[in-house]
C-alpha cells in the first residue's frame, strides 16, 4: 500500500486508476479529468445522503446550502491537506515550474478524482466510506444556522433575531486605475452605535468583509 | 407490490418512504422535498458512471454537457411518463384544481424523489438498477456530438465542418408592449443563399428558433 492508500484507507484493486488520479492534464493524455468528473458526482451524493441522515428535520434548501459549503474548493483543499496531496500530482514541467503543485485548484481536482478512482475500483460503499471519513470532521463541525451562509445574512440574521434593524453598507472610497480598483465600504449599525470597514477588489467583497469585521466585533 | 414499484423493478422494504415521494409540500408535512435532495444527487451519479463507462474516450466538458441533457426537466418528465407518475402524486387540494396532478416540476421532482427514496430504502446498487433501467433508451440514445447543444452551436458545427462561414442573425421586428414582446429574428446563410425566421418572448430565444428551423431544412 501506498502511503496515500494508507490515509485513505483503501487499497486500490487496479493502481494504475489511483496513478491516473494522480495525474494533471499538462503532463499528458493520460489525466485526471474524466475521473474528477466520476468524483465530482460521487462526492455531492456521498455528502448529500451524509446529511440527510444527521440533520432529520433540516429543509431541502438548507441542505443544499451546507453541502455547497462542503465540496467547495476551499473545504476540498483541505481534504487534499489532510491526504497530503501535495507532492503526488503529476505535473508537467511548465505546470512544475510555475508552482502547480501546491495550485489549489490542481489539488482539490485531484482529490475529487482520488474520490471517483476509489468509486470505480471499489464501488460505492468503498467510496462512501473513504469520503465518509475524510470529511468526518468537517461535517461534524457544521453549525446549520450559520454553514454556507456568507456574512452579510449572518449579521442581518443576528440583528433581526435581536429585534435590530438591518446595517447600512456604503461606499466610502475607490481608490485604483480604473482596471484594478479597490472598494472600501462602511457597514454601519445604528442600533448599536457601530461602524466597521471592509476592503475589496469590488463592492460585493468590501461589503462581506465589512459584515465579517462587525460580526467579529458582536458575536462571542 | 403496487403498480409503481413494478414499474420500477423494486420492492420496498419501507413503503412509508415510497408514499413520502410522492407526497407534495401543498399535501402537507410530510412531504417530498428532503428525498428530492437525495434523489438528485443519486441520478446525477448514477448517470455520470453510465457515460464514463459508456464513453471511454469523451472529455470532461462532452460528459458533463450530455450529463446535465440527461437531468434535465424535460428528461425526467419523460421518466415520470414512463413511470406512470401522473395520478400518484398527493397534492394539496387548492393545487390539485389548479392542475398540479400533470405539472412538469411537480412530476419531474416526484421522480427524483422516487429515485431517493429507493437509495435510502435499498441503497446504491437498488437505485442504480432502477435509474438505469429508467434510463437506457435515453442514454442508448445519446449522440455525443448533438446531445445537449443548442441549435445556434449544432448550426455553427454543421457549416463549419463544410467549411462554410458563420450565419448572421439579425432582428427583424419586435411586437408587443415593453412589458411583453416577441421577437423575430432571422438567420441567414449566405453561402448557401437560405434564410430562416424564429420567434420568441426574447432575442435568444427566437435566434435559437431560426437556428432550428434552418438545421430542419439543412440537416437530413
Amino acid at each position: 500500500m501506498t502511503d496515500l492508500e494508507q490515509r485513505l484507507g483503501y487499497a486500490f484493486r487496479d493502481p494504475a486508476l489511483l496513478s491516473r488520479a494522480l495525474t494533471h492534464r499538462s503532463h499528458g493524455a493520460e489525466h485526471n479529468e474524466r475521473l474528477e468528473f466520476v468524483g465530482d458526482a460521487v462526492l455531492n451524493c456521498v455528502v448529500a445522503a451524509a446529511l440527510f441522515r444527521r440533520f432529520p428535520q433540516l429543509p431541502e434548501g438548507d441542505l443544499s446550502r451546507i453541502r455547497a459549503n462542503l465540496v467547495n474548493r476551499d473545504c476540498l483543499l483541505q481534504r487534499a491537506q489532510d491526504l497530503g496531496m501535495a507532492g503526488l500530482v503529476r505535473l508537467g514541467e511548465g505546470e512544475l515550474r510555475s508552482g502547480g503543485a501546491s495550485r489549489p485548484s490542481i489539488l482539490s481536482d485531484a482529490t475529487e478524482a482520488v474520490f471517483g478512482a476509489v468509486f470505480l475500483d471499489g464501488g460505492f460503499e468503498s467510496a462512501r466510506v473513504v469520503i465518509e471519513q475524510c470529511y468526518a470532521e468537517a461535517i461534524q463541525a457544521v453549525d446549520p444556522g450559520v454553514s454556507g451562509k456568507d456574512p452579510k445574512t449572518r449579521l442581518q440574521e443576528w440583528l433581526q433575531a435581536k429585534g435590530m434593524p438591518v446595517p447600512e453598507y456604503g461606499i466610502t472610497a475607490v481608490d485604483g486605475e480604473a482596471h484594478k480598483q479597490s472598494f472600501t465600504v462602511s457597514c454601519r449599525i445604528k442600533a448599536l452605535g457601530r461602524e466597521t470597514t471592509g476592503h475589496g477588489a469590488s463592492r460585493r467583497i468590501a461589503e462581506q468583509e465589512a459584515a465579517r469585521a462587525a460580526l467579529a466585533e458582536l458575536v462571542p
